[in-house]
């Protein structure tokens, strides 16, 4: 079931009305997706319980035997795709989203769309070009998220946590990760978002490769957890 | 001059085409901005000379008299209003930009645009509301670059750095933070970005809360240096 925010599908996890819901997380071009951090961070009623990787391509495709004259899609799709599009010497013109600019295509003189290239038999287009970005390597990372908290260790986990330092203080930051290091644990990603508070206070998202069930990582989360002014266990996962 | 992408409005600066570039940098709801980000770190040609806070608001705008059934403006600020839009029961329909959106709607029938207040008077629209945005405390932090790096302490300065470790080896970030914190210098922000070249690498962005000319920043950014793979000066520049 599509859903219209990422704030909605959330609430529907938490709300008991659906089972899961996959978020995007991060994306290589763009960084983190802000609204997803945000409800992780504000609720403790789901849990990451899978994280999926997946390449972002923007395949250019129209009717059999278009000429391109202009280019349709999301503007983050024509943006990712703009050196492309002007090389074709093609237009841009905004669609609500890849899939619906696949469904306009179809039935419009000279105009081609940026979609994944699922949406092409869909709407009978032909696949003019695989992956019309920019910059290759675009990829997204999303995390599956379910009420229920089940986390079994698989040899190959990640943890993810948020946490707040009580203070601005020099060095808690610091302090903080240092009961990761010494005791080994990799830290594989961390970002620091200001908390809609106060100026200068920030929350910081941690993600470990480890499974909080693992003796060290285990100690050192109790002890982070003892330091911190606010902490979330977000959950444990197989890595991708 | 606007530029239709981040990368070719930075690239004017290094050209000398032009002499500087304001770009967004991250955003409270959506948070960082990659493109920026890499810009950044893939140039030695431009440096942060200031930064620049504007808080954000979607103004709901429209003909006067106007019965609001549908509401125009970019898919970013319909998103960020989506509850709100609801609550008046109108429909939604994306348009190229949020100033395009408020010309569209200057010679259309029931229709509104979200955009900054400012484009009211250009199109001869009403305000109808000052701010129709879901989350309060909408926020976007913008950097202003120029190619000549010339700072100069003000007593209550930023300075942004990137950096990355040799190799992924458990607490590297730890230690290399640790030149700050032993310094007593403090961290406003920190982010890690995946590089392209492999999985699992990251660059780490960081703003201190000092003047890189300030005797413990400049020895705790020297060793900092000296530990990492791949450091670059971004910029140092009065806080905002």
């Amino acid at each position: 079931m599509p859903e219209a925010t990422i704030k909605a599908a959330f609430q529907r996890v938490v709300s008991g009305d659906c089972d899961a819901a996959l978020l995007p997380l991060e994306n290589s071009l763009e960084g983190s997706v802000g609204a997803t951090l945000d409800a992780l961070a504000g609720s403790d009623r789901a849990k990451i319980r899978r994280e999926v990787i997946r390449p972002v391509a923007h395949a250019l495709m129209a009717r059999k035997g278009t000429r391109v004259a202009v280019v349709l899609s999301h503007p983050q799709a024509l943006a990712q795709c703009a050196d492309s599009i002007a090389k074709l010497g093609a237009l841009t013109e905004p669609a609500p989203s890849t899939a619906e600019a696949a469904r306009l295509v179809a039935t419009r003189e000279n105009a081609a769309a940026l979609a994944p290239r699922e949406a092409a038999p869909l709407f009978g287009l032909e696949i003019l070009a695989d992956d019309l970005s920019d910059e290759p390597g675009n990829r997204t990372r999303f995390v599956l998220l379910m009420r229920e908290d089940e986390a079994k260790p698989t040899g190959k986990d990640r943890t993810s946590i948020v946490f707040g330092l009580d203070r601005d203080r020099p060095g808690g930051l610091y302090d903080a990760l240092g009961e990761l290091a010494t005791r080994g644990i990799n830290l594989s990603r961390i970002e620091s978002r200001p908390t809609r508070r106060a100026l200068g206070e920030y929350l910081f998202f941690v993600d470990l490769e480890a499974h909080r069930e693992d003796p060290a990582a285990k100690s050192a989360l109790d002890a982070l957890a003892k330091k911190a002014a606010f902490f979330r266990m977000l959950g444990s996962y197989p890595r991708s």
